[in-house]
Formats: structure tokens, sequence, C-alpha cells
């Protein structure tokens, strides 16, 4: 099968093998797929990554349970042991032993084929469509925001960071009835928050020390730093993004104004496919370009461009027969 | 009056004047006051410190209400507005206009006299001494962590840095019925603690990623290093160092293992003088000299020896008598 490989340098392989699958995984045709911002920092050195990126995914079940055949599934990354003191309390996304698919010591999605524990597959409903449901794995983790903060309905929410993720944490906030804002840079950002109605302004619009809860999506430690400027004492900031090497941070300031820092990575996948079925939030207009995966190279140098939104991959019938690509 | 004074070096003033009321002040007779870890930063530079410095204090009440006059009280050392939107829903310690005791811009407790606003005052019961009094607000901050965070009984809780205030929340959690270990450095704190019943460990005798809470009170860098190693993944960091500039912070590891760093600040002061007159925390234990103010500086380098527990000054009634002193 074609995917997708970096190894230091991404590139493209036509005769991977297809994957085989241990006692409890399911073989899944990949549909469509999604490129993220963690994509894009594996493939500029983080984490040592080697191997298949890629973790959001629509896929279709092709070896498995009878009853999954030929459903269309989304999976859950973290593949954990089930065993550990993180596991058996049920907090298996943060399993001591996991591997996480296309970041850490398990293949990702950019390929035709991949394979997932039974356990972690969800069922795609008819009325969401391929590309709407690669946003399940991003829309579950900006509802892992309001799964870790008790968030009222009426609180000033600041969003920092008006890319794909906090594109989505907004619309997630928006809907419980928080006054969300969104720090923005681009015009884009702006159109589609109004759109949704929710106000984007300029960071220097905003009040220091005045929101209750401000959500850190921008992956800059600039970004970090605005944060602790502008949540309130007592405040909390919800901490999405991860760092080039370890940021100064003024751990004074968040002693001294009791703030509080949450960290907060994958969420639940079941509400984020309820969000996409009923239409409550918009993510097509998140798409920006959809591209096959032998120009996965192009796709990667697209969804690189500053204020460029989610870039796919579609993998058309064709493209993946196992017969026509030699698996 | 006599008073230690800063303003970039320590010194001792015999001709201070005595404090001038505003409406809503009291004139308090300092009996005994307490060097605390931030004193000791202040005298080194922190906060472009100068003035008075000093905030933990047992005093009598001179000249205020007729009910309070002759009176032993502690006092709360936010001096704050109540009206700025902190204030107005009850969080007077962190107003956006406070000042504070012996810190910003209001003279502290190392002097023979001292004011602080009548609603700041809390009366010390017949069976607390002049010295356990001291301790009233030092407790009040180690009781913040358990009102900031719920921490459930048998909770696995590590503390780290066995200094003064490490000492009182070691004890205050203790008292919930956490399984309480403390990372010490010295034998003398190894002691204590097992007197208490508590566990004291060294630092590598402990497993990575093991304690559901961690409190970081070492104010180095270093151990905020080691709370975030050591806290389990979704477990808390309780932040009460404060620190030299902005130390470097692992915020990826704060992120992807959905950790919590709550900053932890000044505390209630109606609890600490409940657990002070039951007996129920050892303070005794922690003093470790007593000086006259006219020996602060001495008191200073003493309290500034590593391992060094809490120096406190005694106010003879010869010593502070209006006339004796000049004021």
């Amino acid at each position: 099968m074609r995917a997708l490989f970096f190894d230091g340098t991404l590139k493209q392989i036509e005769d991977v093998p297809l994957p085989r699958l241990a006692p409890d995984e399911v073989l899944i045709r990949t549909r469509s797929a999604g490129i993220c911002n963690t994509d894009l920092e594996l493939i500029r050195g983080m984490y040592g990554f080697c191997g298949v990126p890629g973790h959001e995914f629509c896929g279709e079940v092709v070896d498995g349970p009878q009853s999954l055949l030929g459903k269309r599934v989304a999976g859950e990354i973290n593949i954990s042991c089930g065993e550990c003191r993180m596991c058996r309390p049920g907090m298996t996304s943060q399993c001591l032993a996991r591997r996480t698919m296309g970041i850490h010591d398990y293949p990702g999605v950019f390929a035709d084929f991949l394979r997932l524990p039974l356990r972690n597959l969800h069922i795609v409903p008819e009325g969401v469509s391929d590309e709407a449901a690669v946003f399940t794995e991003p829309l579950a983790a900006a509802l892992q925001v309001t799964e870790a903060v008790h968030i009222r309905p009426g609180t000033p929410v600041l969003v920092i960071g008006a890319g794909k993720l906090g594109l989505l944490i907004a619309q997630v906030l928006h809907l419980t009835g928080a006054v969300v804002s969104v720090v923005v840079r681009h015009e884009k950002q702006t159109r589609l928050l109004r759109g949704w109605g929710i106000t984007a302004l300029r960071v220097d619009e905003l009040e220091s020390q005045y929101f209750p809860v401000v959500v850190e999506v921008s992956g800059a430690a600039s970004g970090l730093e605005t944060a602790l400027r502008l949540v309130r004492s007592r405040g909390t900031v919800v901490l999405k993004s991860t760092f080039h090497g370890k940021p100064q941070v003024d751990m004074t300031q968040v002693a001294v104004r009791e703030i509080a820092i949450v960290g907060s990575r994958c969420g639940p996948f079941a509400p984020a496919i309820q969000l996409l079925e009923q239409g409550l939030v918009d993510v097509n207009s998140l798409i920006e370009g959809s591209y096959a995966l032998q120009d996965g190279l192009q796709a990667f140098e697209r969804a690189a461009l500053p204020g460029t939104l989610k870039i796919l991959f579609r993998f058309s019938r064709n493209d993946t027969d196992p017969a026509a690509v030699g698996a």
C-alpha cells in the first residue's frame, strides 16, 4: 500500500506492506484524513518521530468483526494497556505504557490502510460526511476543555490562537453559553468567528487580568505569556499548546495571583460525533484544501503556511483498491 | 519607635515616627513577630522592596475601638479596596489595588508599633501564646492548599520543600487523612516529620508520575521540575513557591500529561487560629531562635542559614514603652 513516511525527511512510499493485525485489532481502509499541527511539529523533529504520521481519519472497516465490516469509523489515538494505574480508573488516554497512533510507536493514518484496536473505534453516523468525520479527533480535543474545567454559562472566556483547534474550541465554548472572545491575526479567522457570532479581537484590545478562563492554543511561548497577563487572579489558563523546548514562565505570577494552569489533551469521541451529527459545530468552513496521498508533500507544504486551516487527504476507492496498489 | 528598615541594605532605626492611622485603621503594639522566607527574598532585592519588612505578628491593640483595646490580635496582610472586581465577590486577598503589609506599599511589623485596618484583625484566644500566634499567617497560607484543591482522605500527597511553610503544609494535609510524604534534605526535618507521623524521604526514593497531588514549596526552579516529574498524569501541582526570574518549565509535559498547576498564596485566618487553639498543629517545634529587635541584623543572618526554621522577634514591654523609645 501507499503511505507517507518520515525518517528525518517526509517521503512517499508505494510498497509499504499492509498492516499486520494483533488479535484485538481491526483493519481499516482510510477514506479521509487530516493534517494536524502536531503532524507539522513531528516533521520538524518533535519527539524524534520516525514512521507514518497522521491521526485524524475516517475509514471503513475491511477486516474485523462481522458486524463492523463496511462500517465507517473514527478512532481514538491512544493505544492503552488497560492494566496500569491510569487505565484501571478509566484514564486510558493517559496510560503509562500507551502508544499513540501516528505520534509514538504506532503507525499513523497517512496510508491506504491502518489498524487500531476494536475498542478505539467509533461508528460514524450516516449524516456525517467522511470529511466532517475527520474532525472527530480534534473536536474531541476541543471538548476536553469543558471536560477538564467547569465553565459556567455567561463566563467571559478568551481563546488565544485561532488556528484549526482554536476555532473548534471557540465553537464548543460558544455552545455552553460562555461569552467567548478569540485573539485573531488573520482576516479569515475574523470572518469565520463573526459568522458564528463569536467576538474576534486583536490582543491589544484586551484588558489585563480580566478573563476568568483563558484557553492557550497558540503553540507559542508568547501566547502563554499573554494568557498569564490576561487571566484574572484565581482564574484558569487551559493549556492546549505544546512547545519547542521549555518556555520561560512567570511562575511567581502564577503563585501570587493564584492562577491555575490546566493541561489538556485528547478528549471524548462520543460527544464530538454527536455535535457533528447535529450540525452544531461548523467544520466544513475549516477545510482549505483536499489532496490525494500522492501529493502528500505539497499538502504538508500548504498546511505549514501561516494561517492555513485544515488540509485533508482524500482516498478515492480506485486509489486504495488493494489489487490496484499492489498490497 | 524602633524599626528595621530596608532601602537596599537592612538597618535598624531608632527614631521612626509612630504610625499615623487612617480612619479605618487600628494601632497595634507588636508583641512578637516572625521572619518569613518572603522577608529574606525582599532583602535580596525581590519586588524592589523599600520600607519596614515583616508581616507575621502578634500584637496588642493600643488605639482603636474600645472593645478591642488591650486585646491580642493577629492580622491579615492584604489591605484591599473593597470595590474592585476581585473584592466585590469576596476575593479581597486578590484585590486589584491591594497593598500588602511589609511587602508592597504598606509598612511591616518589624517595628515597635504597626497599623492595620480593623477588618484585617483577628482576636488571638487566651490559650494561644504570642509566639504561636505569629504562625497564624503562615498557617493560613498552608490552609490555602486545602482551600484551593480538594484533597480526598487517603490521597497520596507529596510536599517538596521542608522549610517553615512546608512543615506547616505537611501537618495541615496530615490532618485531612491524606497520606503525606515530604522530601527532606536535613536530619532535623526528618526528626520533626517522623515525630508527627509523617513520612520523610529523599527525592531519589520516589517513583515518577505517582502522586495525585504535589505541593511545591521549595522556592527553587529545580523543585518545580521535580514536582512535574513526580506528579501523576491528570494530577495537581500546588505552587506555593515564588522564584527569582522566570524559570524554564516543561509546559509540553503539562499539556500532554494534563497536569494542573494551581498557584496558592494567602489563606483563611479563622481556621488557622482554630487549629492553633486546639493544639492540632505543632508550631513550637518550628521555633529556632528568638531575638530582640535591636539584634535584627543577626536575626536575619541566622534566618538565612540553610535549614533554619522560624526565627522570632520578641518585644518586651520595656522595649516598647512609647516613653522609653522616644516615640
